[in-house]
């Protein structure tokens, strides 16, 4: 059974982290979510989304726990205030390095995508949300797909326009148009593209719905 | 401000949940999730959702605070064992009465819709999850869209396609697939078509998505 780490952090956007995490456990991959946190725990320990769901972590994010030896995948969500936590944690950055160097899979979406940057990766292909560009465009192959794959790196947009001024509040309200899409990449990667189709099945989007 | 009283248990589609709550948020709803339970509290008091997303509520479920003079929609997300016990609760089905009668708006998707059988509602159009279909089919005007408005009753699907067989583990993967365009519906009918397109924008969804 293939496994992914999905990390959380206050401020995560919560529907890119719970359909990542559902639609992922959907196809049979054994999931963990592991909370990044720069403060003292809180009562009862949960994460506080970017609107305010609060979810509960598997576990606290431990590294010496969360290594390519343990997981199949790494999954950034994004979130303007969960990723920067995340992407600002040094360990966490050595797991994307380590992971991808070992040839497992590293998935990040939206300002999650602002950890290719801090953990020093390779220039190459990659998407982001439109608010975070100005510090992605010259370090990577910036791409307006909704989804980007370069080599076991996946990355994933939420709004889908480049054009989006980056300063104004359209830009900066994060969103979660992709994904569902950067979600069944994800599968169709760990598990293959037969299981793909057929956790998409029993979701059917409706007509026409462009994944 | 508009305000909306979320329902959730053990067992609840956590991306049916999430991308209602946090969809109803980005259009400046004051949202409230109460969990609604049957047996003893856990530590920490979190409900488990149908993929082990453990979500913490806002509140516990207590019917006199959760009237159409508190708040102006009540929302039923699906995933089996989390609509079987909303849907089985006195208090709930009192309270879908209720705010119908106040003209306040009532939700439903997935396994969420039998809530309007439990509750008693009389016939009138309506759409759920297939894998309930045999109970609702000749209580209710059966409808396939995807979206269901009927006067203030909002009833969505999961899946699209009434032809699945309801016993197939293929219908019985309860879905989530409808999800946004039922919380972009309740966007409308609490915030006006503006509101729906201003938040709409942001989360940019690929080309061709179709709602």
């Amino acid at each position: 059974m293939p496994s992914a780490l999905i990390l959380i952090a206050d401020g995560t956007e919560e529907m890119e982290f719970t359909i990542t995490y559902d639609t992922l456990v959907r196809a049979g991959v054994d999931c963990k979510s592991a909370f990044v946190h720069n403060d003292e725990f809180v009562t009862p320990p949960a994460a506080k989304g970017s609107r305010g769901i609060k979810i509960v972590p598997d576990v606290y994010f431990e590294p010496a726990d969360s290594g390519p030896d343990k997981f199949d995948a790494l999954v950034v969500p994004g979130g303007a205030k969960g990723a920067e936590t995340i992407s600002q944690n040094s360990a966490v950055q050595k797991l994307v390095r380590d992971y991808l160097a070992e040839g497992k899979l590293v998935g990040m979406i939206c300002a999650g995508s602002l950890t290719a940057l801090t953990s020093g990766l390779p220039k190459q292909p990659l998407t982001s949300h439109p608010s975070v560009i100005a510090q992605l465009q010259d370090e990577f192959i910036y791409s307006e797909d909704s989804v980007v794959v370069s080599n076991n790196l996946i990355t994933s947009r939420g709004p889908g326009k480049r054009t989006i001024d980056p300063n104004t509040p359209f830009a900066k309200a994060l969103a979660s148009g992709t994904a569902f899409p950067f979600a069944f990449k994800m599968v169709e990667l760990l598990c293959g593209p037969e299981k793909r189709q057929e956790v998409h099945g029993p979701m059917v989007f409706p007509a026409g719905t462009p994944w």
